[in-house]
């Protein structure tokens, strides 16, 4: 078994999304944390409750019809699982995450959580179904091995690697679930009408939609239960079963309660999924914008009228010097427009480039800096100016090798400096950026 | 009912799609053809067979979060219902598309038939539910109607006014099947398990996935079984039920055909499979580009070495004079750049833009335009010239509003000319069509 680093021990407490939930769920989040904490004490152990999550990632994705299996398909160039990776880590109560690969696509994996920095992250070999997948990441949590730094938890959560939209208010309700019932998962209502065909490809019955239901992931269970239903459970369940859910029923005579999730929950199968995921990622982190200028009168008023324009067009924008950029990129926004007034230098850009390069930020998602440069042709010849502008084509080519989009944006004017009537010409640094400069 | 414009009575023949499908289709399409021909002929009626389709469109959309019903939402400034009622028009031999929406949408149906030019449907008014749509819209094949050029079908194709991707050969494949079977419907593996919840929300049991189908869309019926099965249904059936095959096992003990689907039938259910949508026909109208330019030395020269770069990044490159034009629209480009050597003027740009404008090519979809321009700055002062190319702007804001994009590119030569190492400016004459310029 291959270790990463394993999370600290400090106090669980819920993250940042779990903070808007209502009262129920955060008495459930009590219950559970005084729970585990009663346990864990009774059992001289430590603190936190013992929650881990197995991800089995060894499927070969042959619906997608890609030669890539579909957890290591690229979004915006970052692998499908290392979404689902950070949908997990961001929360703080799960110790472990045990991921289940193939011996073919371990080294990728690693290479993918050493890129990603991702932690608490523990690698096991994947069976050549999901059942064995699952099981030997069980094997891992159960057995204490040497060089592992793995304990048995109390409850286990099973999820999808290719499921990267999972949040924590449905995480807790499956584990607050779990501890209750023994078992949980996640369901939604079915989108078709599901019909059993007859020998001959005939139609024989349909199902009443209203009495049945998709089960989805995350769901999670006791460990002693899911664990035992393993241990009992025949080859032919490991070879030819789907669902965990049924095992703790037929094994251990738990009937798991089930928890209405999200439409997010989905699993990514078809190539119209990568789309879609790509699509709602893309919304998330482009909805969010910075603009850096200085307090200068001239420059402030160029900012105050970029940012009525963008506020028509994004959720989130924000004006502000460059002396609290670490705040915002403590914000995690990608998006930054850099105003330069009447100079034809980088300096306020390289400045924030440099803060950018600190932060690593570009690790996780690639970050767009559009550095607008206001000019007025008649002090010195156009042509001259352009010529020294663009050496930010070079900067940008520099910066792309760390995932930083860079664009220069140039507002020429001929006659009058009039913010609102500039005509404005662009210079295509960076192609792939230019997606997300339709704002302008 | 309201009565849009029947289709042709032409020789019913299948359309281009169908001409590459193996021989076992173009024998169930002949068998089809011949039998249809014969009753038709045995009724003293036309040769044409007579297949219609119903498309219930009276939903709400509830499940896609947001108030247009999912039917009219927009991909590409182009509501949905008109991409699926394009992939049913497209197949020759149905004669007749009845579509089924409620009374307030009724106005804007007529209007999306009028806008993207659609052919042979008829409107009648939706039910509360979908069956009754369905029912409504069958009535309307049924019953000869004063002023209705509708007629009763042999079969009848049912359809979803959200599946856009509806290709020719599954709807061959139901009909065939229907004709044989007296109904048919298209299935795909089901992509989660299925279970069933108990009373107290815990589950009861899972259905094996193996032996179970999600029903999707097309389905197709001989005409006199489906509308003998509504006339015969219970009022709950009408309220509650999901199903028409399921009224046909029911009503007429007729056992439906099963026939497989591709991944494409999917439903467009949630706001993510809008993204998905819109994807998937970008990639569709952006695999094609024309590079229209004159056969001048010079020119053909940079002609030629833009197509080779673009051959790396696209499926379908063509490059040719301003005379052969027409054929390309005939193919359905979506796509065009204009190259102008040495000259800031449009002459012709303009001369493209006025064949689009007669093709009325930007109905169904966006067509982009890039003009480009190569300059030596050493003539005339490049302000100066900037100047000029500057009415480009004027030029995109006129045409925009009939859904063509139109983008300057001006490629400037400060010392000499190399066409490999020019440094490019980009005009944003239109922001809408930066996503597809990613290609340079």
């Amino acid at each position: 078994m291959e270790s990463g680093t394993p999370g600290g021990s400090g106090p669980a407490e819920p993250g940042p999304r779990l903070r808007g939930l209502g009262g129920a769920l955060q008495a459930a989040w009590a219950s559970l944390l005084s729970g585990a904490q009663a346990q864990a004490q009774a059992e001289g152990g430590c603190c936190a409750p013992a929650v881990a999550a197995v991800l089995p990632a060894g499927g070969s994705g042959e619906r997608m019809g890609v030669p890539t299996p579909k957890q290591f398909c690229p979004i915006l160039e970052r692998p499908l699982i290392s979404y689902t990776l950070q949908a997990l880590e961001r929360v703080r109560w799960i110790k472990d995450i045990v991921v289940a690969v193939t011996g073919g696509n371990m080294e990728a994996m690693k290479g993918i959580i050493q890129r990603y920095q991702h932690k608490r992250i523990s690698l096991v070999e994947a069976g050549v179904t999901r059942h064995r997948s699952i099981f030997n990441g069980l094997k891992a949590l159960a057995e204490s091995q040497p060089n592992s730094r793995l304990s048995r938890p109390e409850v286990v959560i099973i999820h999808d690697a290719v499921r990267p939209f999972v949040e924590e208010d449905v995480l807790l309700k499956v584990v607050t679930a779990a501890k209750e019932h023994g078992a949980a998962g996640a369901i939604r209502p079915l989108v078709s009408t599901v019909i059993s065909p007859s020998s001959d490809g005939c139609l024989d019955h349909s199902l009443d939609r209203t009495k049945h239901r998709a089960s989805e992931m995350p769901q999670a269970f006791l460990f002693d239960v899911i664990y035992e239903a393993y241990q009992q459970c025949s080859d032919y369940d490991l070879e030819f079963g789907t669902e965990c859910l049924q095992l703790a029923l037929k094994y251990c005579h738990v009937k798991a309660k089930l928890v209405e999730g999200s439409p997010d929950l989905w699993k990514v199968t078809y190539k119209r999924d990568l789309y879609a995921a790509e699509s709602i990622i893309k919304e998330r982190i482009s909805q969010q914008m910075c603009v850096v200028m200085d307090t200068k009168e001239d420059e402030e008023h160029v900012g105050r009228c970029l940012e009525e324009m963008l506020k028509n067009e994004l959720n989130h924008v924000k004006v502000m010097s460059g002396r609290d950029l670490q705040q915002v990129i403590l914000e995690q926004c990608y998006n930054f427009v850099c105003v330069n007034v009447m100079t034809s230098d980088f300096e306020k850009t390289q400045k924030l480039l440099n803060v950018l390069d600190e932060s690593n930020l570009s690790i996780l998602y690639p970050v767009v800096v559009i550095s607008v440069h206001f000019l007025d042709n008649k002090s010195i010849p156009f042509g001259r100016k352009m010529e020294d502008l663009m050496q930010i084509k070079e900067l940008a080519r520099e910066v792309k090798k760390r995932n930083i989009l860079l664009c220069g944006l140039l507002i020429y004017y001929p006659q009058v400096i009039e913010s609102a009537k500039g005509r404005a010409f662009v210079k295509i640094s960076d192609p792939e950026s230019m997606g997300r400069l339709t704002l302008f």
